[in-house]
Protein backbone atom coordinates (compact mmCIF):
# COMPACT_ATOMS: atom_id res chain seq x y z
CA UNK A 1 0.00 0.00 0.00
CA UNK A 2 1.21 3.56 -1.03
CA UNK A 3 -0.51 6.17 0.43
CA UNK A 4 0.99 10.62 0.70
CA UNK A 5 -0.52 13.84 -0.73
CA UNK A 6 0.67 16.44 -2.96
CA UNK A 7 0.07 19.73 -0.86
CA UNK A 8 0.55 23.34 -2.16
CA UNK A 9 -0.02 26.11 0.76
CA UNK A 10 -0.85 29.54 -0.82
CA UNK A 11 -0.81 32.80 1.64
CA UNK A 12 -1.96 35.79 -0.39
CA UNK A 13 0.23 37.98 1.28
CA UNK A 14 3.25 40.02 0.03
CA UNK A 15 5.19 37.94 2.45
CA UNK A 16 4.20 34.35 1.36
CA UNK A 17 7.77 33.17 1.38
CA UNK A 18 7.90 34.26 5.00
CA UNK A 19 4.78 32.90 6.02
CA UNK A 20 5.19 29.42 4.31
CA UNK A 21 8.51 29.09 5.89
CA UNK A 22 7.21 29.95 9.18
CA UNK A 23 4.17 27.44 9.27
CA UNK A 24 6.06 24.99 7.74
CA UNK A 25 7.66 24.13 11.44
CA UNK A 26 4.11 22.85 12.60
CA UNK A 27 5.25 19.80 10.55
CA UNK A 28 8.16 19.12 12.95
CA UNK A 29 6.13 16.69 15.13
CA UNK A 30 5.11 14.49 12.35
CA UNK A 31 8.59 14.24 11.17
CA UNK A 32 9.43 10.85 11.72
CA UNK A 33 6.18 9.30 10.57
CA UNK A 34 6.53 11.14 6.87
CA UNK A 35 8.41 11.14 4.22
CA UNK A 36 8.79 14.69 2.08
CA UNK A 37 10.18 16.03 -1.11
CA UNK A 38 9.06 19.71 -2.25
CA UNK A 39 9.38 21.18 -5.63
CA UNK A 40 7.67 24.65 -7.08
CA UNK A 41 4.53 23.11 -7.83
CA UNK A 42 3.87 21.03 -3.98
CA UNK A 43 5.22 19.46 -1.06
CA UNK A 44 4.74 15.81 -1.55
CA UNK A 45 4.13 14.05 1.81
CA UNK A 46 4.19 10.03 1.72
CA UNK A 47 2.81 8.18 5.16
CA UNK A 48 0.09 6.37 6.67
CA UNK A 49 -3.25 7.49 5.68
CA UNK A 50 -4.32 8.51 9.03
CA UNK A 51 -1.98 11.05 9.81
CA UNK A 52 -2.04 12.68 6.00
CA UNK A 53 -4.83 14.93 7.67
CA UNK A 54 -3.97 15.92 11.03
CA UNK A 55 -0.46 17.09 9.26
CA UNK A 56 -2.22 19.09 6.88
CA UNK A 57 -4.09 20.62 9.92
CA UNK A 58 -1.61 21.79 12.10
CA UNK A 59 0.60 23.61 8.79
CA UNK A 60 -2.78 24.86 7.70
CA UNK A 61 -4.07 26.68 10.82
CA UNK A 62 -0.06 27.80 11.75
CA UNK A 63 -0.68 29.87 8.20
CA UNK A 64 -4.03 30.91 8.51
CA UNK A 65 -3.27 32.24 12.55
CA UNK A 66 -1.05 34.67 10.83
CA UNK A 67 -4.73 36.62 10.35
CA UNK A 68 -3.88 36.56 6.18
CA UNK A 69 -6.19 34.80 3.67
CA UNK A 70 -4.45 31.40 2.88
CA UNK A 71 -5.62 28.34 1.30
CA UNK A 72 -4.50 24.94 0.84
CA UNK A 73 -4.78 22.49 -2.26
CA UNK A 74 -3.79 18.28 -1.83
CA UNK A 75 -4.27 15.75 -4.18
CA UNK A 76 -4.78 12.49 -1.57
CA UNK A 77 -4.20 8.90 -2.12
CA UNK A 78 -4.23 5.69 -1.29
CA UNK A 79 -4.03 2.57 -2.56
CA UNK A 80 -2.92 3.64 -6.14
CA UNK A 81 -1.77 0.27 -8.15
CA UNK A 82 1.52 2.30 -10.13
CA UNK A 83 2.92 3.03 -6.66
CA UNK A 84 4.81 0.34 -4.95
CA UNK A 85 4.60 -0.85 -1.30
CA UNK A 86 6.47 1.65 0.89
CA UNK A 87 6.51 0.01 4.97
CA UNK A 88 5.91 3.89 6.28
CA UNK A 89 2.22 4.16 4.87
CA UNK A 90 1.24 1.18 6.69
CA UNK A 91 -1.60 2.24 8.80
CA UNK A 92 -1.45 3.53 12.40
CA UNK A 93 -4.30 1.44 14.08
CA UNK A 94 -5.56 -0.69 11.00
CA UNK A 95 -8.77 0.77 9.48
CA UNK A 96 -10.96 -1.64 10.77
CA UNK A 97 -13.29 -1.53 7.67
CA UNK A 98 -14.43 -4.84 8.57
CA UNK A 99 -17.55 -3.10 10.61
CA UNK A 100 -20.44 -3.04 9.41
CA UNK A 101 -21.36 0.22 7.49
CA UNK A 102 -23.49 1.67 9.75
CA UNK A 103 -21.37 1.57 12.69
CA UNK A 104 -18.88 2.96 10.65
CA UNK A 105 -20.92 6.00 9.81
CA UNK A 106 -21.14 6.06 13.69
CA UNK A 107 -17.50 5.62 14.40
CA UNK A 108 -16.88 8.88 12.18
CA UNK A 109 -19.51 10.54 13.81
CA UNK A 110 -17.97 9.93 16.80
CA UNK A 111 -14.40 11.02 15.97
CA UNK A 112 -15.35 14.31 14.61
CA UNK A 113 -17.35 15.10 17.61
CA UNK A 114 -13.76 14.22 19.61
CA UNK A 115 -12.39 16.46 17.64
CA UNK A 116 -9.66 19.27 19.45
CA UNK A 117 -11.02 22.84 18.11
CA UNK A 118 -8.33 25.13 16.97
CA UNK A 119 -9.93 28.31 16.88
CA UNK A 120 -9.72 28.43 13.19
CA UNK A 121 -12.38 28.48 11.55
CA UNK A 122 -12.39 27.98 7.49
CA UNK A 123 -13.82 26.78 4.75
CA UNK A 124 -13.32 23.63 2.76
CA UNK A 125 -14.72 21.89 -0.96
CA UNK A 126 -13.22 18.26 -2.10
CA UNK A 127 -14.14 15.53 -4.70
CA UNK A 128 -13.77 12.18 -3.47
CA UNK A 129 -12.70 9.92 -6.45
CA UNK A 130 -13.14 6.15 -6.34
CA UNK A 131 -10.83 4.63 -8.89
CA UNK A 132 -10.79 0.83 -10.76
CA UNK A 133 -13.24 -1.19 -9.48
CA UNK A 134 -14.34 -3.10 -6.33
CA UNK A 135 -15.97 -0.07 -5.06
CA UNK A 136 -19.57 -1.11 -3.87
CA UNK A 137 -21.67 2.00 -4.35
CA UNK A 138 -23.44 1.53 -1.07
CA UNK A 139 -19.59 2.64 0.32
CA UNK A 140 -19.82 5.42 -1.68
CA UNK A 141 -23.96 6.51 -0.20
CA UNK A 142 -22.35 5.79 3.45
CA UNK A 143 -19.84 8.12 3.14
CA UNK A 144 -22.82 10.78 2.14
CA UNK A 145 -24.40 10.18 5.11
CA UNK A 146 -21.79 10.32 7.17
CA UNK A 147 -20.79 14.21 5.87
CA UNK A 148 -24.22 15.14 5.92
CA UNK A 149 -24.41 14.12 9.60
CA UNK A 150 -20.76 15.11 10.27
CA UNK A 151 -21.84 18.47 11.54
CA UNK A 152 -19.57 19.89 8.92
CA UNK A 153 -21.60 19.92 5.67
CA UNK A 154 -21.92 23.40 4.25
CA UNK A 155 -23.34 22.45 0.27
CA UNK A 156 -23.70 20.06 -2.97
CA UNK A 157 -21.69 22.09 -5.20
CA UNK A 158 -21.14 21.03 -8.85
CA UNK A 159 -18.32 18.58 -9.07
CA UNK A 160 -17.52 18.80 -5.36
CA UNK A 161 -19.29 18.72 -1.77
CA UNK A 162 -18.69 22.17 0.49
CA UNK A 163 -17.40 22.00 4.42
CA UNK A 164 -17.15 24.45 6.57
CA UNK A 165 -16.86 25.09 10.50
CA UNK A 166 -13.54 24.79 13.08
CA UNK A 167 -10.30 22.83 11.36
CA UNK A 168 -10.25 20.72 14.02
CA UNK A 169 -13.49 19.04 12.81
CA UNK A 170 -13.11 19.82 9.13
CA UNK A 171 -9.79 18.18 8.87
CA UNK A 172 -11.25 15.08 10.69
CA UNK A 173 -14.33 14.98 8.62
CA UNK A 174 -12.37 14.49 5.19
CA UNK A 175 -9.50 12.25 7.04
CA UNK A 176 -12.75 10.18 7.82
CA UNK A 177 -14.49 10.31 4.55
CA UNK A 178 -10.34 9.20 3.12
CA UNK A 179 -9.74 6.12 5.79
CA UNK A 180 -13.01 4.27 6.46
CA UNK A 181 -15.06 4.24 3.56
CA UNK A 182 -14.12 2.47 -0.07
CA UNK A 183 -12.52 -0.90 -0.42
CA UNK A 184 -9.64 -1.64 1.88
CA UNK A 185 -7.26 -2.50 -1.07
CA UNK A 186 -9.03 -0.37 -3.00
CA UNK A 187 -7.48 3.38 -5.47
CA UNK A 188 -9.13 5.96 -3.69
CA UNK A 189 -8.22 9.98 -4.30
CA UNK A 190 -9.47 12.61 -3.18
CA UNK A 191 -9.14 16.57 -4.08
CA UNK A 192 -9.17 19.22 -1.41
CA UNK A 193 -9.04 22.60 -1.67
CA UNK A 194 -9.63 24.44 1.88
CA UNK A 195 -9.62 28.26 2.96
CA UNK A 196 -9.33 30.59 5.72
CA UNK A 197 -9.41 34.01 6.22
CA UNK A 198 -11.10 35.33 2.96
CA UNK A 199 -12.38 38.54 2.66
CA UNK A 200 -15.50 36.97 0.45
CA UNK A 201 -18.25 36.30 3.05
CA UNK A 202 -21.21 33.35 2.15
CA UNK B 1 -23.71 15.86 -21.28
CA UNK B 2 -22.45 18.32 -18.30
CA UNK B 3 -19.03 19.91 -18.74
CA UNK B 4 -17.33 22.29 -15.95
CA UNK B 5 -14.83 23.21 -13.96
CA UNK B 6 -14.48 25.10 -10.54
CA UNK B 7 -12.01 27.40 -10.76
CA UNK B 8 -10.09 29.41 -8.32
CA UNK B 9 -7.49 31.65 -8.72
CA UNK B 10 -4.58 32.80 -5.95
CA UNK B 11 -2.32 35.73 -6.40
CA UNK B 12 0.33 35.87 -3.64
CA UNK B 13 -0.05 39.82 -2.83
CA UNK B 14 -1.19 42.02 -0.32
CA UNK B 15 -3.38 43.05 -3.35
CA UNK B 16 -4.96 39.95 -4.50
CA UNK B 17 -8.25 40.85 -4.71
CA UNK B 18 -7.35 43.65 -7.27
CA UNK B 19 -5.37 41.45 -9.40
CA UNK B 20 -7.82 38.89 -9.55
CA UNK B 21 -10.85 41.54 -10.19
CA UNK B 22 -8.37 42.94 -13.13
CA UNK B 23 -7.94 39.51 -14.62
CA UNK B 24 -11.62 38.81 -14.68
CA UNK B 25 -12.22 41.00 -17.67
CA UNK B 26 -10.26 38.52 -19.99
CA UNK B 27 -12.90 36.38 -19.57
CA UNK B 28 -15.46 38.90 -21.08
CA UNK B 29 -14.74 37.14 -24.53
CA UNK B 30 -16.19 33.87 -23.74
CA UNK B 31 -18.84 35.47 -21.27
CA UNK B 32 -21.28 34.36 -24.07
CA UNK B 33 -20.52 30.50 -24.11
CA UNK B 34 -19.92 30.75 -20.33
CA UNK B 35 -22.15 30.31 -16.83
CA UNK B 36 -20.56 31.55 -13.92
CA UNK B 37 -21.33 31.65 -10.12
CA UNK B 38 -19.16 32.36 -7.48
CA UNK B 39 -18.53 31.66 -3.83
CA UNK B 40 -15.90 32.48 -1.22
CA UNK B 41 -14.11 28.88 -2.42
CA UNK B 42 -14.09 28.96 -6.32
CA UNK B 43 -16.03 30.28 -9.62
CA UNK B 44 -17.90 27.80 -11.10
CA UNK B 45 -17.72 27.75 -14.79
CA UNK B 46 -20.43 25.75 -17.02
CA UNK B 47 -19.59 25.50 -21.05
CA UNK B 48 -18.43 23.67 -23.59
CA UNK B 49 -15.56 21.23 -22.61
CA UNK B 50 -13.61 22.76 -25.53
CA UNK B 51 -13.51 26.07 -24.31
CA UNK B 52 -12.70 25.28 -20.64
CA UNK B 53 -9.18 25.39 -21.20
CA UNK B 54 -9.06 28.34 -23.12
CA UNK B 55 -11.06 30.75 -20.75
CA UNK B 56 -9.14 29.25 -17.61
CA UNK B 57 -5.44 30.36 -19.92
CA UNK B 58 -6.49 33.87 -20.72
CA UNK B 59 -7.41 34.47 -16.95
CA UNK B 60 -4.58 33.15 -15.43
CA UNK B 61 -2.07 35.02 -17.78
CA UNK B 62 -3.83 38.05 -17.58
CA UNK B 63 -3.35 37.55 -13.96
CA UNK B 64 0.29 36.09 -14.02
CA UNK B 65 1.56 39.30 -16.21
CA UNK B 66 1.61 41.57 -13.21
CA UNK B 67 4.43 39.62 -12.23
CA UNK B 68 3.32 38.37 -8.89
CA UNK B 69 3.41 34.70 -8.22
CA UNK B 70 0.00 33.21 -9.19
CA UNK B 71 -1.23 29.75 -9.20
CA UNK B 72 -4.90 28.44 -10.44
CA UNK B 73 -6.46 25.03 -9.27
CA UNK B 74 -9.39 23.96 -11.20
CA UNK B 75 -11.19 20.46 -10.91
CA UNK B 76 -12.57 19.95 -14.31
CA UNK B 77 -15.15 17.63 -15.06
CA UNK B 78 -17.30 16.31 -18.29
CA UNK B 79 -20.18 13.67 -18.44
CA UNK B 80 -20.60 13.18 -14.72
CA UNK B 81 -24.04 11.27 -14.64
CA UNK B 82 -25.17 13.41 -11.54
CA UNK B 83 -25.37 16.13 -13.64
CA UNK B 84 -28.19 17.42 -15.66
CA UNK B 85 -27.58 17.42 -19.53
CA UNK B 86 -27.58 21.70 -20.59
CA UNK B 87 -27.45 22.86 -23.43
CA UNK B 88 -24.89 25.61 -22.84
CA UNK B 89 -22.07 22.42 -22.48
CA UNK B 90 -22.83 20.69 -26.29
CA UNK B 91 -19.57 20.45 -27.73
CA UNK B 92 -18.37 23.30 -30.13
CA UNK B 93 -16.63 20.69 -32.64
CA UNK B 94 -18.27 17.52 -32.08
CA UNK B 95 -15.42 15.94 -29.81
CA UNK B 96 -14.15 13.44 -32.97
CA UNK B 97 -13.38 10.61 -30.66
CA UNK B 98 -14.49 8.22 -33.49
CA UNK B 99 -10.84 8.20 -35.17
CA UNK B 100 -8.48 5.85 -34.55
CA UNK B 101 -5.93 6.21 -31.68
CA UNK B 102 -3.04 6.92 -33.31
CA UNK B 103 -4.63 9.03 -35.71
CA UNK B 104 -6.23 11.36 -32.34
CA UNK B 105 -2.59 11.53 -30.58
CA UNK B 106 -1.61 13.03 -34.05
CA UNK B 107 -4.19 15.44 -33.81
CA UNK B 108 -4.03 16.58 -30.15
CA UNK B 109 0.23 17.15 -31.06
CA UNK B 110 -0.70 18.94 -34.12
CA UNK B 111 -3.10 21.11 -32.13
CA UNK B 112 -0.20 21.84 -29.38
CA UNK B 113 2.19 22.54 -31.90
CA UNK B 114 -0.39 25.08 -33.47
CA UNK B 115 -1.00 26.62 -30.24
CA UNK B 116 -0.35 30.38 -30.25
CA UNK B 117 2.83 31.38 -27.52
CA UNK B 118 1.34 34.13 -24.98
CA UNK B 119 5.04 35.27 -23.69
CA UNK B 120 4.44 33.53 -20.31
CA UNK B 121 6.41 30.73 -19.00
CA UNK B 122 4.56 28.44 -16.13
CA UNK B 123 4.40 25.18 -14.94
CA UNK B 124 1.35 22.83 -14.05
CA UNK B 125 0.46 19.61 -12.50
CA UNK B 126 -2.76 17.49 -13.09
CA UNK B 127 -4.62 14.38 -12.33
CA UNK B 128 -6.99 12.40 -14.88
CA UNK B 129 -9.77 10.35 -13.37
CA UNK B 130 -11.54 8.22 -15.64
CA UNK B 131 -14.36 7.38 -13.41
CA UNK B 132 -17.33 4.67 -13.46
CA UNK B 133 -16.43 1.33 -16.26
CA UNK B 134 -16.52 2.07 -20.14
CA UNK B 135 -12.65 3.44 -20.27
CA UNK B 136 -10.49 1.56 -21.80
CA UNK B 137 -7.03 1.49 -20.68
CA UNK B 138 -5.73 2.11 -24.33
CA UNK B 139 -7.43 5.23 -24.04
CA UNK B 140 -5.59 6.11 -21.23
CA UNK B 141 -1.84 5.13 -22.66
CA UNK B 142 -2.86 6.62 -25.61
CA UNK B 143 -3.11 9.80 -23.56
CA UNK B 144 0.19 9.41 -21.87
CA UNK B 145 2.01 8.76 -25.05
CA UNK B 146 0.20 12.02 -26.09
CA UNK B 147 1.46 13.94 -22.91
CA UNK B 148 5.49 12.46 -23.31
CA UNK B 149 5.62 14.08 -26.95
CA UNK B 150 3.25 17.21 -26.36
CA UNK B 151 6.23 19.51 -26.07
CA UNK B 152 5.25 20.26 -22.54
CA UNK B 153 5.93 17.28 -20.79
CA UNK B 154 7.92 17.69 -17.43
CA UNK B 155 7.85 14.75 -15.51
CA UNK B 156 5.67 12.08 -13.94
CA UNK B 157 5.21 12.85 -10.38
CA UNK B 158 3.08 10.61 -7.28
CA UNK B 159 -0.15 11.10 -7.77
CA UNK B 160 -0.20 13.27 -11.10
CA UNK B 161 1.98 14.82 -14.09
CA UNK B 162 3.98 17.49 -14.59
CA UNK B 163 4.13 20.12 -17.40
CA UNK B 164 6.00 22.94 -18.24
CA UNK B 165 6.34 25.32 -21.34
CA UNK B 166 5.08 28.67 -22.62
CA UNK B 167 1.14 29.11 -21.26
CA UNK B 168 -0.15 28.63 -24.89
CA UNK B 169 0.65 24.88 -25.43
CA UNK B 170 0.70 24.06 -22.08
CA UNK B 171 -3.56 24.95 -21.75
CA UNK B 172 -3.71 23.22 -25.02
CA UNK B 173 -2.00 19.99 -23.64
CA UNK B 174 -4.42 19.60 -21.12
CA UNK B 175 -7.35 20.77 -23.41
CA UNK B 176 -6.06 17.93 -25.56
CA UNK B 177 -5.87 15.46 -22.87
CA UNK B 178 -9.31 16.01 -21.51
CA UNK B 179 -11.30 16.30 -24.38
CA UNK B 180 -9.52 14.36 -27.18
CA UNK B 181 -9.13 10.62 -24.65
CA UNK B 182 -11.31 8.55 -22.61
CA UNK B 183 -14.88 7.16 -23.37
CA UNK B 184 -16.99 9.53 -25.44
CA UNK B 185 -19.87 9.71 -23.02
CA UNK B 186 -17.88 8.71 -19.91
CA UNK B 187 -17.19 10.68 -17.01
CA UNK B 188 -13.94 12.15 -16.65
CA UNK B 189 -12.64 14.81 -13.98
CA UNK B 190 -9.48 16.50 -14.08
CA UNK B 191 -7.60 18.33 -11.31
CA UNK B 192 -5.36 20.45 -12.43
CA UNK B 193 -2.57 23.47 -10.28
CA UNK B 194 -0.45 25.90 -12.49
CA UNK B 195 1.82 28.10 -11.33
CA UNK B 196 3.54 31.12 -12.60
CA UNK B 197 6.51 33.70 -11.86
CA UNK B 198 7.44 30.99 -8.72
CA UNK B 199 10.75 32.10 -6.80
CA UNK B 200 11.01 28.67 -6.26
CA UNK B 201 13.35 27.32 -9.44
CA UNK B 202 13.60 23.46 -10.43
Amino acid sequence: MFSGAQVSLYPMSDDFVGIITGAIGALDPWRDRLRTQTDDLSTLMVGPPEILFPAMRDLFVAAARTGVHCTLHATVSRGCPGEPDDPICAPVTGLSRSAPLPERIEQARAEVAAAVPTGQAISAQFSLYPLGVGHHMDEIYGCIDFLKSSGCFAQSKNFCTKLRGDAGPVFETLSQAFTRFGAEAGHVALDVTLSANSPTRV
